[in-house]
């Protein structure tokens, strides 16, 4: 399937989700998907062939992170972002919207664009919606992401208000500004926690036309029970013919209900981070692996895991690395837990496949119950 | 070859070197060989799928670290050290009389054994040849070696002179403790900078009897041409029919001088210090990763290497990795750099069995010459 033009095939809708396949230049990708992070061109501690073994079909990087550092001159000269990185399978760039609010210093949002200052070096830049798909379209992205305007959390309504408005506008400057056919372009809906106003942003988003939805600007620090609410609102609305990413989540538990309300894609740094905070997950919920009770336990992660680090490794060695702050932790860390998120999207499909749902949702739900060792906050939030 | 008795077989002798082969229940070793180091039961940042790809036979643990941390019991109750950490091959641990001196608090050598603190939590500890060997029996090491009286550098020769003299007895002592059959057990040579002392010490233990013999103490501080000097005094002396282990080097200047007296086996932590720090080891010398000229390099580190960094990856990206801190960094370095010492390694015992051991070290040397890159202080070391 290389070298074919971005398409959406949606294979089977409706019993708790839907199941479909995304055809890239670069391979097709299963949906629902899970996207592993790489934001600066490398998913922590994992090598391409890791992220192949462990059941990688896209990866998500960050055209802010980039055009930084190593600076897209780099890249592009490098032969583009896949070649550059070593992966040969799908990529999508998100735009770095979300990252300028979020992570940049003196960050003032205009008509035009957006001003920042490098976190790195402080350095002055201007982006604007334009060159944000020319970034992209440099990097050699399957899947490019609109710049949005994300408001921050709380927002009030006329805050989120006026992001709904530059978000569209911006939308349909990037739009007109891609250039290249073959490379895909989503549109990101925003819209707060303001049902009326998600209402509008999918609407004005969908008129403009995209290969695809985002759903942007949540998991921000709101109810999750808004997350979701405002999620369904975006997702009934979005076109069936065209897959739905609902960008930076998030744990397993939301990942099933994202796919229950009908979400193709995702993305979030939770396997990679906790995975270096030494939080790993399992069918049984989270494994807190500094606990002195694995101090001579010669099983597994989860004895039924067919990862490298469960194949190879017992949660003693394992919890000494992570004591003993060896590399080799974070890696084999990362591994399983990837494994673990690529191997709950290879469920949910089969589920869906077979119109399973319901049951596996069940299952899911009682086995994951209670174990989570400390790795969750009051309101139930996995913390790593 | 798995599941033999140690043995050594030598094979060739002279034309600038020694070609052999050292059999243990893990396996079997060609020498000169060279040991990565992987003191907490780790080689920083790889996995042992990697080394098997890098070509290491044999790797060296630490008996001192692994008995502080993890402890012994939690590795036993693993299994043994293979099995705890995922290494089939041989593995040879180091006794720590070096890394009590150099690390832990309030070292104190008595007659009986060393009191020490440990490095990690503060506390105490006595170890006794005795108790040295059979800490290694647990832990299941193919080679064991003596615990040694290392003296500092620079030692009196009054100071030299009791550390042969308790070395010798401790030899004594361990050779006398060993329970298991299976297991190597190495003495180890000391006698600081005087090549008496070095004749004296090397007699004892050659009289005591070990399967194998190591020239310790060494690469301290003295002068290269005082290190290199003492060490042929040693070899000079050292039985033909048993393999000879020069502790602790070195760069591959260091190890092509090691293998030209006649020595069998090395170890050193520089190629994988040394990819923590950026500094990559080509037939051309070092390369410093971070610099500035490698920006926009589309090259690999050494075009003419066949390992998993070099085939995948150009220098552009690997200073982008190193400079953004990535983890795959270390990992991608260290893959490499240990490639490049198996590499010389395999050369070496090539020109040894083909006679062409002068015109291989010409060429060695005219070629790795210049481009080290500011990794070399005054003195011509490789600084990491």
């Amino acid at each position: 399937m290389k070298g074919e033009r971005f398409s959406f095939q949606l294979l089977k809708d409706g019993g708790g989700g839907r199941l479909g396949t995304i055809i890239t230049p670069h391979g097709t990708v299963s949906t629902p998907a899970f996207m592993p992070v790489g934001s600066q061109g490398s998913v922590k501690a994992l090598a391409p062939a890791d992220l192949q073994e462990v059941g990688t079909e896209i990866l998500l990087c960050n055209a802010y992170h980039l055009y930084l550092r190593p600076g897209i001159e780099v890249v592009r000269q490098g032969g583009g972002l896949h070649r550059f990185m070593g992966w040969q399978g799908p990529i999508l760039t998100d735009s770095g919207g979300f990252q300028i609010v979020s992570m940049s210093a003196l960050q003032e949002v205009e008509p035009e664009g957006v001003r920042f200052r490098s976190h790195f070096d402080g350095s002055l830049h201007f982006l604007t919606p334009e060159k944000v798909v020319q970034i992209q379209e440099e990097l050699g992205a399957d899947i490019m992401m609109v710049l949005d305007n994300c408001s921050s959390y709380p927002a009030s309504r006329n805050e989120a208000e006026r992001a709904v408005a530059l978000t569209a506008q911006w939308a349909r400057q990037s739009q007109g500004a891609k250039g290249r056919d073959g490379q895909a372009l989503f549109g990101i809906v925003q819209g707060g926690v303001y049902s009326e106003l998600r209402k509008q942003s999918a609407h004005e988003i969908m008129e403009i036309g995209f290969d695809g939805y985002a759903i942007g600007g949540l998991s921000l620090g709101e109810e999750k029970e808004v997350t979701f609410e405002m999620a369904q609102v975006v997702t009934s609305l979005l076109p069936k013919d065209s897959p739905r990413y609902l960008m930076g989540m998030g744990t397993p538990e939301d990942i099933l209900a994202g796919v229950r309300m009908g979400v193709d894609m995702f993305d979030c740094v939770l396997p990679t981070r906790c995975a270096r905070t030494g939080l790993l997950f399992t069918r049984f919920g989270q494994l807190n692996i500094k606990h002195a009770r694995y101090n001579k336990d010669t099983a597994p992660i989860d004895p039924a895991c067919g990862c490298y680090t469960c194949r190879n490794f017992s949660r003693a060695y394992l919890r000494h690395l992570f004591l003993a702050r060896e590399l080799l932790a974070y890696r084999l860390n990362a591994v399983h837990n990837l494994f673990y998120y690529h191997s709950l999207m290879r469920d949910i499909r089969q589920a869906l496949s077979e119109g399973t749902m319901d049951q596996f949702a069940r299952a899911f739900v009682s086995q994951r119950g209670d174990t989570t060792e400390n790795s969750r906050d009051e309101g139930g939030e996995i913390v790593c």
